[in-house]
């Protein structure tokens, strides 16, 4: 088994291309990179994640989930707008998808366990405004526990990014060397490219950058040096 | 939400199917089936699984999962052989795929959820011969736990059978009113109808229908009674 290698839950944003940057400074052993393809409507994140994982130089693997879909009723999968305002009844935003990320660190996990590779890192954070439970941190070490005793195998989820605001992922995405593949990454929640600006996600990302002094390739690759 | 209802993941086979019925049972609510589509090599289950919720009228539910077949690897979806043997390395029938039954409760959790549904029915066994770890007990305690959290959703996952003997699940079969819809179940490892009677599944169904001192409605289906 290899202790020293990692699998990274890559989805082709901001976050994850931050964790894999910081995995390949962390493992010694061999990295690799996971997306699922589970219907999300913004097909541009797919790419992304190929670019990223092309550029950091790891093998890449896009596994399919068509279950989303079927299950339905959520704006990042179906055909529902993506609203601001959070859902009056559960109080989460109407793009949560029950148990989305239970499922991808799963299927992760299973990847990892054919791979013999025991570390999984995932770009969840609690600090992020969306406020997905599955997200949380009582929520991943619940869950390496739930997959540990289901496959009686020894796996271990990293978070690096659970405690880190936006501006020291952005500095913690500099230091790792992640600012080349930044340029490819796809943050927008409306799925536009270049981002749109506007929605919580693009301006959550251009406040980190702001405030860690950065400017944000993805940025600069389509509007040039704003701080030139 | 209705607490007085449940969701029972149906394989077709016996225990899913013994599940069904003592849930209409003890649940005074709407009882749902959910059966997974998970690419298993013998489609038979899917059928008898439909057969089965139309005996227990109850509204069924099919979900695809296109996941396993590309993590691959195994004999229940891949094209290797069925062997009785263990895996050297693992210890574990080579039927396994790992988290299976992780990824089955997560998404049955989902559809709950969306239903405001919140029991879960399951036909684990912690007695059953195979070993799965992520049929036992600890194991589903830790995954009620990662799903209530990651979903912020109180749900219980109950596993009727998962101290009972073959005996004792076919005595709850019969005492439920589940031997009608048994006829149509199918446990067969190797996918046959009539069963092949030679794989460790179907030897050990006949055990506890013997046990139970019970005529198995499958076989008499076939053969007609066997102790007329």
């Amino acid at each position: 088994m290899s202790e020293e290698g990692a699998v990274v839950v890559l989805s082709g944003g901001q976050d994850s291309t931050t964790c894999l940057f910081w995995a390949k400074q962390k493992f010694p052993g061999e990295i690799e990179a996971i997306t699922f393809d589970y219907g999300q409507r913004h097909r541009i994140e797919l790419e992304s994640a190929g670019r990223v994982a092309s550029i950091a130089k790891v093998p890449h693997k896009t596994l399919p989930i068509n279950t989303f879909n079927t299950l339905g009723g959520n704006a990042l999968t179906g055909d529902i707008d993506v609203s601001s305002e959070l859902d009056s009844e559960s109080g989460l935003p109407n793009t949560f998808v029950p148990g989305r990320n239970l499922i991808f660190l799963t299927f992760a996990a299973a990847y990892a366990y054919q791979r013999k590779i025991s570390n999984l890192v995932t770009g969840v954070a609690q600090t992020d405004y969306s406020g997905y439970p599955d997200c949380r941190q009582e929520t991943i070490e619940s869950l390496q526990r739930s997959i540990c005793l289901g496959m009686e195998y020894d796996i271990q989820i990293h978070a690096p990014l659970m405690w880190l605001s936006k501006k020291e992922t952005v500095e913690m995405a500099h230091s790792a060397g992640a600012l080349e593949a930044m340029a490819y990454t796809h943050t927008c929640y409306n799925g536009e490219q270049p981002p749109c600006g506007d929605c919580p996600s693009c301006k959550i990302r251009a406040k980190g950058f702001a405030e860690a002094g950065i400017d944000d390739p993805l940025i600069t690759r389509f509007h040039g040096f704003k701080n030139a």
